[in-house]
């Protein structure tokens, strides 16, 4: 079968070729995959990795062999699921745990762009704890990650403040459910309880000004790949503040996710969260998608089809 | 009646003056005051506070009149409690939902010594989470509040790791339960699991170092007065972990501290914590404990008798 896999070129990061058959385990169904989502972690990984290396985590697709031991959904079922790190192929092996039945509402480029990005919001948030009422500001906005989280905060009873690098990326965001949308930096003028920050470095900082006595930062990624910095009253005029790191890949072995898949599907059949594919492009030609992601030009998800 | 209050002399920060009595609300006790102790925190604000300031939070002495509301303690109680910042006096009101009876075998200089700095430690232990079979860092071992870190951590069976300013505040600390005792930068050559500090700045940003992946840093000052830096992979190398900061003042309204002062007193009972009281001066004379204390020369607590 084909996979993409990483290249040295420097005009394709990702070239299709040939690779060996999955190998199920007892505990994993054999998917084929009709769609895959492309994320940011993903693009630091393809540059770092050696030629050859094979990526994906967000698949889409149908079972076509049940797990051995009798968990998950039947062969025939179209699915969405979290495979572990080789699920930009024809087909894959994933573990029931991490495997939910797509809603027969929800096409294959909205159910590949939910899992890493819906997971890793709904598991920041669950970590910044209760939300009704609070006040939540969300940077990095603009992105998978920040539209998801954005709507669920929202759907939460959250107010949101969401902040995008650029004016340019704060497209639709009001409609998602952002109280306020602003540019990196714009004062809130309001106190903030909860902050969702995947940028690190000074953004993290400004973003920090505001937090509250109590309040809690959850940083979920660090693309500035900067050092963290805060204030010398980071905590004496905050009492009880708290910052934790959330990485997704962590989190699973802590949470049902076949579970919170069908809760995020829920979600989106109720029209309640919208998974924000903004780009979808054959996955003979991936080009378009690591371009648009690295230029930050990706108002959403970027999805690539077989 | 008289109290200490601050002094815009350099040559003496506090002196006695004659001040109002207290006048007890009805859920307050009034105590007669036989010892105080000195905490850093008082010493920062000593210097900031104008002339003719009170200050005072650990207080032991006897129930003169006891809560109007039947509340707490009768006259005539042997007591220890938290005052909210007027305990320097030969008197002060003191809620009954922050004062304790003192066993027969506690004197009133380990009393004294004992709210603030093992409110501190044991809020910030409990703050970071299990210890049984954790190791546990804690900077600023050789105070009052590290001290009885120490202690709680050890007891509640965690591995203790102890780091001090110099050699000379190694004191006693392998005596109270520290598996290792060493200067600030000596490389633990372990994974810590839970790191407590109260240095901030560079002494923090060394200690993190070995902190695995979910731990959780529990800052409770940050007597460096420097800005919080921790390196460019701080969440990405440790997933999941935490960093909270616990001001005593802030926490005692979510706790039950009259409980938790019995709970530390029965443990000085058994032996199991000691107050460490390193020094014990005059009310009338308070210059050297408060000179011991800025210059950390005091391996514990600080007391002043009355």
């Amino acid at each position: 079968m084909k996979a993409l896999v990483t290249t040295d070129s420097p005009d394709c990061a990702l070239r299709l070729d040939a690779v060996a058959e999955p190998e199920p385990l007892p505990t994993q169904a054999l998917v084929t995959v009709s769609a895959v989502a492309v994320n940011r972690g993903e693009l630091t990984a393809i540059g770092e990795l050696p030629p050859g290396a094979r990526l994906g985590r967000d698949v889409a697709g149908t079972v076509l062999r049940a797990a051995a031991d009798g968990s998950g959904p039947a062969a025939g079922t179209r699915v969405v699921g979290l495979a572990d790190g080789d699920g930009w192929a024809e087909r894959v092996a994933i573990d029931t745990r991490r495997l939910a039945r797509l809603p027969d509402t929800v096409d294959w480029a909205a159910a590949a762009a939910l899992p890493v990005a819906g997971l890793t919001a709904l598991y920041s948030l669950q970590r910044a704890g209760r939300l009704l009422g609070r006040t939540v500001l969300i940077t990095g906005a603009g992105g998978g990650v920040g539209r998801a989280a954005v709507q669920l905060a929202s759907a939460a009873g959250a107010h949101v403040i969401a902040w995008v690098g650029s004016a340019d990326r704060e497209h639709g965001l009001a409609e998602l459910g952002a109280d306020v949308v602003a540019v990196y930096g714009t004062d809130p003028e309001e106190p903030v309880d909860i902050l969702l920050d995947s940028c690190g470095g000074d953004v993290l900082t400004q973003a920090f000004r505001p937090v509250v006595a109590g309040g809690s930062v959850v940083a979920f990624g660090n693309t500035a790949g900067a050092e963290l910095r805060l204030p010398r009253d980071w905590g004496r005029a905050r009492p009880g503040v708290s910052l934790h790191y959330v990485f997704l890949i962590d989190e699973i072995a802590r949470h049902d996710v076949a579970h919170d898949l069908v809760f995020l599907l829920q979600l989106v059949v109720e029209e309640r969260l919208d998974p924000q594919v903004a780009l979808v492009a054959s996955w003979t030609d991936p080009e378009p998608v690591l371009r648009g992601l690295g230029r930050r030009s990706v108002n959403g998800k970027a999805v690539l089809a077989l």
